[in-house]
């Protein structure tokens, strides 16, 4: 197989790219080879060296502890749990959460054959039990087995003596209550609050 | 910037990625080191040491002349234009060509100033006067650029002696009339041919 044909079955590997789109990169980078081709080539070699998983939160970061959990202006009190580090990601981008992350790599999955033990969540009680922390707030996915798998940890905790939360559910941001699913309209309308 | 920050950005670059989809892609191979994130980069840097333009045709290999023209079992005496080697690609797809070709690399194009001299064409009209060549098939895209450069080939041509032919148009496979643009049904009906 030719170098270019290799470079091609990689880059269809990615998420988001087929095997047309994968040529269509792969042409793209080898007409642009000083500007995009070797640039990439070594950002991914970097990224291969020096990208470690966060030995606190499993979070993933070119220094451990990352970034978020040696960042001292950070209230190290308030632990987020989150199934992914695109989850945190995702709450960083909102800027709205101060606190330290804590990331499970995944849910519970009788399907799957994902226990608690394939989770990091016997870190997250270590650290619950050990550290000063106040509130562990649960950000897993508002699907089954996200839920199962905040159900699982609200058990965990239990004699901890920290508060355990989770996010909110409700109408999203302009959300039509037509196209909303039943789920959601009933979890709103039994957490309704008074209008302010 | 941090390592994970440039390689996003320069997955970002990619056409068919986004900058959501960019951080999709590096937490992918973030959490796969050695299975993908190693290997592209290996790949990458391999197509950018070995990757170059063919100095018959302009199409991209590992070697060059590329392995298109140095194929002794095709028929050198057909030279196939197209302008761009995703072209090139989509018509060894369908294996029906066993001819060489001359990559363009590109339209004659006023509006984004690109001329004669700007494509591949004088290279283009000395192969076709140098070597044994009998045809040359136009195969630029039916937009109105491709059409354009194809005529102006056609004028380059002229008096060199050789055939100059270009791809048919009409009715697309699995084409329904009543979809199709009035400028394919036009031409799909001058163009008719004998029920065989």
């Amino acid at each position: 197989m030719s170098d270019i044909d290799t470079l091609i079955n990689y880059l269809a590997k990615l998420p988001g790219l087929g095997p047309r789109s994968a040529q269509r990169a792969a042409l793209y980078l080898m007409k642009r080879r000083e500007s995009v081709l070797v640039p990439l080539a070594k950002a991914l070699r970097d990224a291969a060296d020096t990208v470690r998983t966060c030995s606190v939160c499993a979070n993933l970061d070119t220094v451990d502890p990352c970034g978020i959990c040696r960042d001292f202006r950070r209230d190290a009190r308030l632990i987020c749990v989150v199934e992914d580090v695109a989850d945190l990601w995702a709450l960083e981008r909102t800027a709205a959460f101060k606190g330290h992350y804590h990331v499970l790599g995944g849910t519970l999955s009788a399907l799957d054959g994902i226990g608690p033990e394939d989770l990091n969540i016997p870190r997250l009680v270590a650290r619950a039990r050990e550290s000063d922390t106040t509130e562990v707030i649960l950000a897993t996915n508002a699907t089954v087995d996200g839920q199962t798998t905040a159900h699982y940890i609200i058990d965990q905790l239990a004699g901890t003596g920290v508060v355990v939360s989770s996010l909110a559910q409700g109408v999203p941001m302009g959300g039509e209550l037509n196209y909303l699913d039943d789920g959601t309209l009933s979890a709103a309308l039994k957490a309704r609050r008074p209008s302010e």
